[in-house]
């Protein structure tokens, strides 16, 4: 069965944390809103999933996955339903939950990040909310950055059979999520995401080896990631650095 | 099995979701932050479980839930973990992913709240951010309230068996939690969520019906409903409605 993929073209997004864990997995996909029109992909194509009225369960936004008949939105959902089937978190329920509790960690984190460009008005553009932006980012960076990166230190380090994984020993999608966060803050924030991994160097480690993940390293250096860009979640505005 | 909720006393704030759903399922539990000293209990208790390095699966933040050996925290995933427990969720796969989609997008929609009174900081006090939160506030009264309602309205609409309830044809907990944040907005933003109710009419009808269920009733009539104040997340201040 091929995924369906939903997201905004041209960013990465909420959307590249599902994209990360197809190609860990080495799932077939489409990213459809990336797609060719002539196909009947494209962002039209996309747009009108979310608007049919026949959609029982319409999404609130993108990303949103569909698997035959089943159509699930929230990027921590879409993951709850591919972990087990790619393979990518545990067995049991406690540790099926606590993989989605570090994924909904790291969903707060990605939040706090958007809001540091758009702490006003996410319809407005950075412009014309940058002064907020400027107060809310020192606070990001001076408040929430270390108490979010000492966490997962700490989480790694309470898992010491791990491997250099957050759950159990094996890869799971809340380590590919965790390697995006790292991988967005060292793009948005390049001088507090330095000195604030020293302080986190097991989760700089796991950065650094999801990185080297066979199809992970294939993706990343092929033209199905996006760049990071100034329209996406992880902006790189000096003003917002420190 | 009596469970224990662990979060600030004082405030409904997120506690409150998992409070409506164990109030509602009648089940037995100990919220343990608002417990008295002498017997284990108070903040002190929670914030011992929070900083214990023996802790395997530390909360980032409360609420968080203990059964057991169980530790998860993240108000979704507490209620992921209760809804079969309390029966507040149907059986099937697909019917737990869209109550848990639902949950996740009402989460999104409380944390915006939340930064309508701290868009810069919320480490800061409202009075030191007022005019931020007054920008802030207009945009998620203009842009934001609208389409949230407007997606639970259409969720509601394309369950026309639904019998008034989100998923499928019982209560769940996104009613329950529907419930919290219509009644949450209602006092942080009282202009503006009538009129936005008015346009929403069968929110405001979930919203009424979820108040009369029994123990609900008896649970909000109670004095474990600590009532809404101006430390929590919906917050009544003047210069923020409309």
């Amino acid at each position: 069965m091929t995924y369906q993929l939903h997201y905004w073209p041209g960013i990465q997004g909420r959307g590249e944390f599902v994209r990360l864990a197809l190609e860990a997995a080495g799932a077939p996909y489409v990213d459809v809103a990336r797609g060719p029109k002539d196909q009947g992909q494209g962002v039209a194509a996309m747009m009108t999933v979310m608007q049919s009225p026949a959609q029982q369960h319409p999404p609130f936004a993108p990303p949103f996955l569909i698997d035959g008949r089943v159509v699930i939105g929230q990027t921590a959902a879409i993951l709850l339903y591919l972990g087990p089937r790619l393979g990518l978190v545990g067995k049991s329920e406690v540790k099926r939950l606590w993989t989605h509790q570090l994924q909904l960690t790291i969903a707060d984190a990605v939040a706090e990040v958007h809001d540091t460009h758009h702490p006003l008005a996410m319809h407005l553009f950075y412009e014309d909310q940058q002064d907020a932006a400027v107060a809310r980012a020192k606070a990001f960076r001076e408040q929430r950055i270390p108490k979010f990166l000492a966490w997962f230190e700490s989480v790694l380090a309470r898992n010491p059979a791990g491997n250099g994984h957050l759950v159990g020993a094996r890869l799971s999608y809340a380590d590919l999520s965790l390697f995006q966060l790292v991988e967005g803050l060292r793009y948005a924030f390049p001088e507090t995401s330095r000195r604030a991994l020293r302080r986190a160097p097991q989760v700089a480690s796991l950065h650094a080896s999801v990185a080297q993940h066979r199809r992970l390293a294939a993706y990343l250096a092929s033209t199905r990631r996006i760049a990071f860009n100034e329209e996406g979640i992880f902006r790189r505005y000096p003003a917002l650095d420190g």
